[in-house]
């Protein structure tokens, strides 16, 4: 935990915040940083800034601090897709893409998504939040990603990928792409729209209908990599694109 | 498992395989590939070839394939350098180093590893060879890394570190350091060492140590990230630097 998160209302006058003995932040507080009165800690406002606490007191039954916020914090509109992988490693890339700064991660069921992956439990808004705000604490980062479940490929696309896309590059990652990211004429300025499939990739009919809704397809070296692997490697060479202009 | 690997002993004359069918590779060709006599799955050998096995049989105690190799597979001479993190994570992260085609993984132990993470079974050498074979499965390659332990740090720098990265352009991904990769002048082409810290950096002496022996310090965006998220995330980005020249 890089940074202690709160939401909004748990601020009070003075930056005072409160956190009852029980709570995860006050036990990590406790157990794992290990603070004492007079400590500073980095904290920050879920979609707010960020900011530095000092430790007013660690008492039996709640910790208190003093919050200082004004960091402005940074934020992406990157969007990524993702075919929903079984939930440990759903849960493991939604907080990596949190960690990532994605702003928006929609979790899109495909031909070959294995119908016990679409799990109630893992994909319950409440899990998904949790661990996002896990890759928020680890990466610095306030912005809550907007995630959405879409259970049908094909409506998805139809309704939804454009308006969710809008103005991004938009690129799907897959290891039978004829280009690389190196042999990619450019990677714009703009926000980006990775798209991310099953283990078992996408079928013929789901690459063209995303390629027909312009995404460009790349592959991360022509080896086939594990979901969670490929979204940060992937991530990282378009962000370097980019910021390479 | 994008590709079955065998020992170079386990392949008799004309190619011939045979798993017994407790095999953890049977397993996976019957349970999960479901594959039947006559079948084609990608093979390889060890530190070889890689090619394509014909399903000869699948028997109740046993499966017999007929391989033909002859595919030179890719290797690399990239060398990470991996504060020890966590057993779970630290296995993990031997899987992926395996998949991105690390040829030399050097686990070390640093002044913040928890001694806790120093675990005997984590760091045996069969449990690291184990997942560095799933990581190869999974990115069909054929090369396993050399995996090596250092329990002490500054004899690891002081005797070894210069021998292990010979020729290699060396990087230290430290979330403080004030150039990201797209601001370094050049990644040159031959290997790469990335030495990456663990959860809570590496202490301001390893990292002088580091810079003194030839290794620049990068940073991933300025957000500090998982252990694992930052390899791929690093990792994809000096590959991409690299293939760019």
């Amino acid at each position: 935990m890089n940074v202690v998160l709160f939401a909004p209302s748990e601020v009070g006058p003075q930056g005072r915040v409160r956190l009852p003995a029980a709570d995860r932040r006050a036990r990590h507080l406790r157990s794992v940083l290990r603070v004492a009165a007079g400590d500073s800690v980095r904290v920050g406002i879920l979609d707010g800034e960020l900011g530095r606490a000092h430790v007013v007191c660690v008492a039996g039954d709640h910790i208190e601090l003093a919050c200082a916020f004004g960091e402005p914090a940074p934020g992406t509109q990157d969007v990524l897709v993702l075919a929903i992988p079984r939930p440990k490693v759903l849960l493991r890339c939604v907080e990596t893409a949190a960690a990532l700064g994605f702003a928006h991660i929609l979790l899109v069921r495909t031909w070959r998504t294995d119908k016990s992956h679409v799990v109630a439990s893992a994909l319950a808004a409440p899990a998904l939040r949790a661990h996002a705000l896990l890759g928020l604490e680890q990466a610095r980062r306030t912005r809550v990603p907007a995630i959405e479940v879409f259970p049908l490929f094909r409506p998805f696309v139809e309704d939804h990928l454009d308006a969710r896309c809008a103005g991004a590059s938009c690129w799907l990652a897959d290891p039978e792409a004829d280009l690389g990211i190196a042999q990619v004429a450019d990677v714009p300025e703009r926000p980006f729209a990775l798209a991310i499939g099953p283990e078992r990739g996408f079928t013929e009919f789901e690459r063209e209908q995303l390629v027909a809704n312009g995404f460009m397809a790349i592959h991360a070296g022509a080896h086939p990599l594990r979901v969670e692997t490929a979204l940060a490697f992937v991530s990282g060479q378009l962000v370097l694109r980019r910021a390479m202009r």
